[in-house]
């Protein structure tokens, strides 16, 4: 049995539950607080980010969620997330890192700061300029994620990839902050309600930080 | 033959072009300015970044530096730089994403923007406390190095890995930047050192940037 350390609201540890998930590998949570910095926890990963996956067999610590992804894609057969040609493995792990860097810089990153951080750690409002700015390039970004899903009936291609389980993690990330406003984005609506209607994402929807309420349609697959 | 879309001082650049020399993969350069966002850049890549790289026979563009060293991986035999068994792939990578994300984050980006971003764009100076607080990060940093490189040759184990390569290749930009002070740091020393005395090394540490010189021993393997 793994040992999965996270928050409900980590979007790197949601991408690797529904990885884990669809593969049918079963873990166990830890409650995981990065922003506390944990001396034990900065043991188990001097990056000081979750998900931190521990075996009980006493093997060392698993760190970092796309090596966590690659190493399970490596292990367990059942459903192939980064697979097809050598370029469409490229383009996979494309997206995968535009996901995890440029859509949780820009958008996700500053949500969870402004929403949540804040209210916990330094107990401030939120910063009305940051969440406007998070809003504007989640819809930019948004604009992008159609373009792809015109052309294809997955973010990555023809079949769904772990560009898809990045982009629903990082989403619905944002979706509970309310930092996206899905008027205009059909494409991408479409993408997601189908998402949310898969057995591995519905426990991820179904999870409530104590301190922020998603919005009333948050976790309804018709939205 | 490949065209590698890039800047000198780019650190996510250096790291595909030392795997790409130790592959024996030939390249031609381009160049880029990824802060003047020119259209067709972001056509090539919308996440804004180098390196991108672009065969001759129309294929897509290839971006993001980890899908492209991933990708070569999977396609080139020779010098392979993500092996052993799944644990230790999985080593590798997380060290991987360290350098990328954690060292890049703290020491690398603010280098860049104070001494060159700054200096070709706004033409402001450089601001002491943000540099300053660059190089104390740096010197953490290489405490962990020093704990790594104190247990076995290689960053991630006994052989040279990608996980050297990321290593080198952001050490290397922020030492052409005059944020390294490499008293105290032996195993990091002599670990560098070897890594600029390979071939495969030397052509990046023989390149210029017009507007910031480095430091008199920054290409010497004897330093």
């Amino acid at each position: 049995m793994w040992h999965l350390h996270q928050f409900t609201l980590c979007p790197f540890s949601r991408k690797l539950r529904f990885l884990m998930a669809e593969k049918g590998i079963v873990y166990e949570l830890v409650r995981e607080s990065p922003w506390d910095a944990r001396d034990e926890f900065l043991h188990l990963n001097p990056a000081g980010m979750t998900p931190v996956l521990v075996a009980e067999d006493g093997s060392p610590p698993l760190a970092d969620s796309q090596a966590i992804c690659e190493y399970f894609e490596e292990t367990v057969d059942q459903f192939p997330l980064i697979s097809g040609s050598a370029f469409a493995r490229a383009e996979i792990r494309r997206l995968v890192a535009w996901f995890d860097q440029i859509v949780y810089r820009d958008v996700v990153a500053p949500l969870l700061n402004e929403r949540m951080i804040k209210r916990i750690v330094s107990r401030t409002s939120p910063d009305a300029g940051a969440l406007r700015d998070a809003m504007r390039k989640a819809n930019t970004h948004m604009d992008y994620m159609d373009y792809l899903l015109d052309h294809h009936s997955w973010m990555a291609g023809g079949t769904m990839s772990l560009a898809d389980v990045a982009a629903a993690a990082h989403i619905s990330v944002a979706d509970y902050l309310g930092g996206i406003d899905w008027e205009g984005h059909r494409p991408t609506k479409r993408w997601y309600a189908g998402i949310k209607s898969r057995p591995s994402f519905r426990p991820l929807l179904a999870e409530r930080m104590e301190v922020v309420t998603p919005p009333k349609y948050y976790d309804q697959p018709d939205f």
